[in-house]
């Protein structure tokens, strides 16, 4: 369930853009005007105003937005701006784009690849062909340092099968043939590949089952275990979170983000801003199984200024 | 460019459908009054018909051809009634669901994932996941035999980059290393897969071009002389063919299943069916080009009665 709250009476599209186009106006901006605009608004109202802005002042509201605001504020708001489609193409490209890829900007990847729809994977690559002159699986295949593209490749190319149907005789067939795998180091196997990469994800929830009715240990553990290169394990395990349970995944991205000194706004951002139309309300819900506190309340505690009422607020808060 | 000949003036759905209703009625078929329908009639107006024949007779068109027609001719009629890319997934599944798989039916995956636009392979990918409770990739994956299915999911799954824009530099590089891959006897290489699998048909066209400068020879030559698994260096040449040029290869499935004694019907119809609302007149130019005598008096003498009168009707001749 999504955590924004959009008012029962909405004011137009033109309205809103006046407004927002007042909020960019005169001395300095008015921050909170735009938070109460955009914090509150539907995929769909957003981009019906994004429409309506190009057509009443001749400009890209997103170019506004980025000369008007600053910082992780701006940041976070050019990206929930964005179609949701658009905004996984360009934070893909930005992490392809890097010389160093560290794993943690490939995670990027994995997430996009295994945390979303079918359908809307399909929209990301269209999104990516349109804005990059290149498709987002050319650009992994011909950037990432093996033995990363295989298994990258293979999850952004995928549109799994989408309905709750399972077949448990495979499931066991499988999950031996990933314990196979395991037991022999062989992680990047061709089996391990196709099914995590083809399976649907209720098909692979199963396999996991099995697995560990099987070998006793969850697979996410066993494959945690197995030695050979650390960043495809680490990518892996990634995967296994992913389609096992995105709200988990998500609400470890968040505690992990503000854990320790410090703050990680990018990831932080993506996570709250990528699922506040989606499952936030699940994600708030596992964070508090996962770390025993208050995710709304770990963040309130770790960032400031007009960023942390964006964050808020897209979180379902009253400003 | 299509061959099929819609006419000026084409009466309704509604009074097509009640045309072949009338065909199929009393004793035996007017095979003829079919062909004339829906022989001469475009993708979105064979929609239309369809739709129309199950509200007026609620009946499904398709199974109506199916109790009225038989042999090669029914083959061919429901083919051509089907909407493209349920065709191509109907096409693909009966490949997979087969027990042995031969290389040349498995060559049709590659026919369908390499001379079809990229969106058209998704509409084909949907499709697959809405009849069959599977992915096409996953049915890929689990089911045909090593080492096929990494090159088979590559290309089924491709999303590739459609617009005419090369990068010089890229087919050089790129062409070096399939000649590396080559060399070295390794044609299921990772790189041979993500370049072949990835990049968009222009920039591998332009790859192509790159490496028989380069090298002397075209790659598909090299790939012929390259020792290892027959499987998969003969479907690595039909993706080179399919990529280079769709109509050759349209046009040599068409000379091989008319050549010698006997027809292959499954392989002529297919190639007719699909590409007659495409580019069988390139292919026919082509076919021309290739053997030096004309593909449609190829075709006439090898087949006969309905199927015939069928094939040619798409061929786009008066009968």
């Amino acid at each position: 369930m999504a955590t924004i709250r959009v008012p029962e009476e909405v004011p137009s599209p033109a309205q809103d853009s006046e407004t927002l186009n007042q909020a960019f106006r005169g001395w300095g901006t008015d921050e909170k005007a735009i938070i109460r605009v955009l914090g509150k608004r539907n995929e769909s109202q957003r981009r019906k105003i994004r429409e309506s802005y190009k057509e009443k002042y001749g400009k890209d509201l997103i170019d506004d937005l980025s000369s008007e605001l600053s910082g992780d504020f701006m940041k976070a708001v050019i990206l929930w701006t964005y179609d949701p489609a658009e905004r996984d193409a360009r934070l893909a490209n930005k992490v392809l784009k890097e010389k160093k890829k560290g794993i943690n900007k490939l995670k990027v990847l994995v997430e996009i690849s295994c945390t979303t729809s079918p359908t809307y994977l399909i929209a990301v690559r269209k999104a990516y062909c349109s804005l990059f002159d290149s498709s987002l699986e050319e650009h992994i295949a011909s950037s990432v340092p093996f033995p990363l593209p295989k298994l990258l490749v293979t999850l952004a190319s995928s549109f799994r099968y989408d309905k709750d149907k399972v077949d448990a005789e495979v499931a066991t067939i499988e999950s031996a043939m990933l314990r196979e795998a395991i037991t022999k180091k062989q992680l990047d196997h061709d089996h391990v590949l196709y099914i995590l990469g083809t399976r649907s994800v209720y098909q692979l929830r199963q396999t996991f089952v099995a697995y560990k009715q099987s070998y006793g240990n969850t697979i996410d553990k066993d494959v945690e275990g197995c030695p050979g290169d650390a960043d495809l394990r680490s990518l892996l395990q990634m995967v296994i979170l992913c389609i096992d349970s995105p709200e988990k995944h998500f609400a470890k991205v968040v505690s992990e983000s503000i854990e320790g000194f410090g703050t990680d706004e990018d990831s932080l951002t993506r996570a709250i801003v990528t699922r506040a139309e989606i499952d936030l309300m699940k994600v708030r819900g596992e964070y508090f199984n996962m770390y025993n506190s208050s995710m709304d309340n770990a963040i309130i505690g770790d960032v400031s200024g007009d960023y942390k009422d964006f964050l808020i607020t897209l979180l379902g808060s009253k400003i």
